[in-house]
């Protein structure tokens, strides 16, 4: 077994309103940076977990996210970086 | 001026407690994940903004996170990609 950490992007499904990141952007703007256009506002989790593979690792993570970690009706996941820890 | 998406992680500093990611750990483990260790739950910002070149969207993401979108006292930020949108 080795541990792997895993680094998984879950952010809201493109076309679905997304007030937080439209509050970020309004605050952006009352800031002065007038050069912002859409902000999408979503989660970022670092996960450590054992596993024989690094195959096996973001398979279990998959599975992670379908049944806990992501919305299935309004967020996208995306398992953005595999590595040992 | 050319149209750049911004991708920023911000994450709580290490050795801080993190009860969000805490709730997740245990969580997962009811759900019969034991091989998960610890998780971190952060913030995955993806921004758009209009900018002279790769390096000037930086910058500017750089002084956005440090004014307003990372808590500089408990977290973290690093900009994790710089594309042409």
């Amino acid at each position: 077994m080795t541990r792997f950490r895993v680094a998984i992007h879950i952010v809201p499904r493109r076309g679905l309103l997304d007030p937080q990141g439209k509050a970020v952007s309004d605050a952006l703007h009352s800031l002065g940076f007038a050069a912002v256009g859409d902000v999408r506002v979503g989660r970022h989790l670092v996960l450590d977990t054992d596993a024989e593979s690094a195959e096996a690792a973001r398979a279990s993570v998959q599975r992670m996210c379908e049944q806990l970690l992501a919305n299935p009706v309004t967020e996208d996941f995306h398992i953005a970086a595999v590595e040992s820890a």
